[in-house]
């Protein structure tokens, strides 16, 4: 019912999540879990099999896999090289079902640098290890190893500062550069604040740019630049009309359920869907359009995390399997 | 009621507003008001005047001028011009107060430059005209204009960067160089959205740095630095929580005069204040705590102050009167 | 003679300064000159007019104009609208010799953020007003002018960070999104530490991204990209060999006339340029190569420098001629 | 005798070598050496032990340790531990002949963050472990460590952006928190290209704030603060002046001592340092004051070294010995 709300997520397993909470099974969507238990680390994977698990899932069918781990933005380093460690595991394990070449990687840092939640696709770009131009220069000799991958990087901009859609910018890139394979990192928006910044999501289904911080634009994926596009998206931020109307519902829940006001639930059962909708939707303030939530720290995590991401392409891209 | 809440505001204005709508005279609290219609520049003056008043207010006696301007976020010159010369006639008012020397001034840039929201106070630092170093090394002459006062600036950072309270930094520093007045810049919480980035509180009553993204520290006063502390701020943030809590009041409040939803409202009626404070706390999750709501675009927005504010500061001090 | 040493500067002024310090002329290059007295900005004029006058100048054929002005750097208003406005003039007449449509333009903003001297393509783009995206979906009304540009922008970044050749960047986003003309910026290498930061040239040969701290790449130009490229570079650096090359070539001279050392004159005068040549080459020392020479404030230097340009293409872009 | 020349160096090592040179042993400096073959790190230690030796040498009497490694610069992560660790013996050895606790220390991160070459002690302090402020609060069992020191940090700025002199600053916050202990990083000016951000200076001397580009301010040191002063210098840039002087002095050694060219020399010989020292003077252009030569990688280096210098600092601040 205030699902009809845009309550807005960019990750598979938060959507998964919201129709599990209603005790639905969704036709065309695998689950899978592993737990592990001394790296404190969980990992999901979202399997979208068919058009109709799309349409219910609001995503495109393919791969999504989830790393969850709480201490992704604290200060440990150990932790930290556990995490890039299984980040580069899943990359290589979504990289596998594709065929063809791999050997030549665009990466794309999308978003903002000077929004701090919304650098995180900008910084991993700052610190990648680019290879491109020397080994197309001197060849692979040059680099110690020749097993290693060309590794190229663009940080579009947003569209406020382009002028452009970021897709636009990508697609002439590739087809001038011609890579095998796009990785794009972007920061994205989870709908439940304790899932910020200590997630992040690879999926084959490629991204839409901006969604990091809220509009849609043509999806940057296999369809509009023709090679396999490897999102990598850590959420950053919450809508902030998503935490008001999700504290809405739970009050209304908590009035039809709560034994102290057992005579609120009885009268606002009696309403339905529609009813409830319409009153919270116009409590909803516009105001909160355009508007985000984000912790104080966040620059600190920000940092962090986008150096997690960036040893795990470091890594994947050191050597082609 | 739901007041006890610490719904948090840096804005006299709001904490004004907040008794005003309990329809409460606040005795030791003056308000005065003035809109100039062609400029769209609102001035409203709380003047807290007694122990008393600033014990209701939750704020210190003294002075809070707030210019509130629409237009202050737009890309426009002229508006903005319009906005910096107004803002110098607040600054010329409150500063017209104070007796003493006003000849050397140290302004303070409060805030965190990494977090694009709390980086108002080193931005204004960044641009300002400094002449003390000038002056004391070549006398006034040197600036073509005798009655120049002597400007100095300081980005203290904040307390996870420097390990020190800010206070300490500023105390020192004032110690040293023996300014006649500080003028300190803050990035403000608002309690309301349609505050952000469209307000501008002067005050006379020193600063809590911190507050702007939300931990009260040893405040940047008279008190403690032993000369006149005139503080700026700027909204650009609310506190996550008091988004979501001014959501479920108001949907109480629907729920209690909808005539839709009547039977609601008569059980409501019937619990007390701390019931329904209670139902509410439980429902603010605690994850909102150390986050904050502010609008996609803050990057333009907060460097569009900035300027204001700063040219305001730099013909301020182009003349001492 | 010394001149075989790769004596580099971007600025065809000084190249041409070169050959009259020779008393050569040089045939297929034209040369006029203006002087403003009163807002002290000098305008040259060199005109490459045939391939043989390209040889000799080591630049392309086409027309290079030159803004000198001494107050560029400093701090002043008013003399930035000065320069603004005659660099707006410059470029509008640049633009009168090409034929075809010009409503569309896209900027490019070469150079490398995190260096500074080289940071001024990143800048003025930072600032400039972006209207492709707003037009094309709301129509020019949208922007109460409709005489208005199309203004797209793009920060391609140094290969280092990219990996890619720059014209391979700016090829495939020319191709995707088929703007009219492009408008490059960048930092150039003067030959002369006294033209640093207060000489602007405009060219319509294109440009050698990296140029400005050294490295040539293929070219971003009118034959590369297939529409019309006007460059704006200003020189912030000088070659550090070429200021080593320089001083050494005056003490050369210096003794060869001086009348103090006129002994050791006569003895140089008996040897022959390459003797000469080959002495002062195995002085430079090879550390020089890849340093630049480049002023202790030029922070703030390429700041302002930075929002003359960006105020001369925003006002370009107002109104279509 | 062109020494008389404003050759500057910050790097006591170079001012012994400018002696050896000339063949002259100075009394009252000690010098020591060590060479680790397999790291390639090879530390010098020059001690001024007596006032004469500090005129000589125009370096206060202390401790100079100088750390050079060729790989300083290079993006390998092994080597930059290797030379973290021995910085932090160099530091833990100097602290040794200071008696006193040295349980609290400031860094200060010296330097304008503005300015890529000048950036290093900001960047430094950027990434400190910052704990002062959480053990005072929570004591040291916060930190799972007790022998850990209190560490704060601040970047005071460069005194255009400031308009106070560094040390007003720092004596200002160090009287108000009372440190046991100052380390101070800046970027230095060395005299010889070669030694460009391979080498790193400890001193317990102090350090002159802007002296990394050039202009004298009074010393931060425990004359001016009262507590011991460890600095961290690595030299970032030459003076464009001291490249071109250190040129011409080579051309007319060589004019005096070349075969081909043995008559100039001849001539030369005949007359005397202060001809010559005129000579050259009066060729280096006075543009070149305020200028200074730098790498084009400089920030690439300048980020890499920073991390080098600030893991040597957080080990020393791990562990009080």
């Amino acid at each position: 019912m205030i699902d009809k709300f845009n309550v807005r997520t960019d990750l598979a397993l938060e959507e998964k999540e919201r129709f599990e909470s209603d005790d639905v099974e969704i036709s065309g969507v695998v689950l899978e879990e592993h737990y592990d238990e001394q790296k404190e680390i969980r990992i999901t994977m979202v399997k979208i099999e068919t058009e109709k698990g799309a349409r219910t899932m609001g995503k495109p069918v393919g791969n999504y896999l989830t790393l969850e781990a709480p201490g992704m933005a604290d200060d440990n380093e150990e932790i930290h090289r556990d995490i890039s460690d299984e980040l580069e595991k899943l990359l290589r394990r979504i990289l596998k079902d594709h065929k063809g070449k791999q050997e030549s990687v665009l990466v794309v840092g999308l978003g903002n640098r000077m929004v701090t939640p919304d650098a995180l696709g900008p910084y991993v770009a700052d610190h990648l290890n680019i290879t491109r131009h020397v080994i197309r220069e001197y060849g692979r000799y040059a680099l110690h190893d020749q097993r290693m991958r060309l590794v190229s990087a663009i940080v579009p901009g947003v569209m406020g500062q382009t002028g452009m859609e970021t897709v636009e910018i990508v697609k002439g890139i590739v087809k001038e550069t011609e890579p095998d394979l796009v990785i794009a990192i972007d920061a994205l928006a989870a709908r439940n604040t304790k899932r910020l910044n200590r997630t992040i999501q690879v999926a084959d289904t490629g991204i839409q740019p901006g969604s990091g911080v809220g509009n849609h634009r043509s999806a940057i994926c296999q369809e509009t630049l023709g090679i396999p596009v490897i999102a990598i998206g850590v959420p950053t931020v919450v809508d902030a009309a998503t935490i008001v109307n999700d504290s809405m519902e739970n009050l209304i829940q908590a009035l039809e359920t709560s034994e102290a006001l057992r005579g609120v639930g009885l009268v606002l059962q009696g309403y339905n869907a529609t009813e409830k909708y319409e009153l919270v939707k116009e409590l909803i303030s516009p105001h909160l359009n355009g508007m985000f939530v984000t912790p104080k720290d966040i620059d600190d995590t920000v940092r962090r995390i986008s150096r997690i991401v960036c040893d795990a392409i470091n890594q994947l891209c050191v050597c082609v399997e």
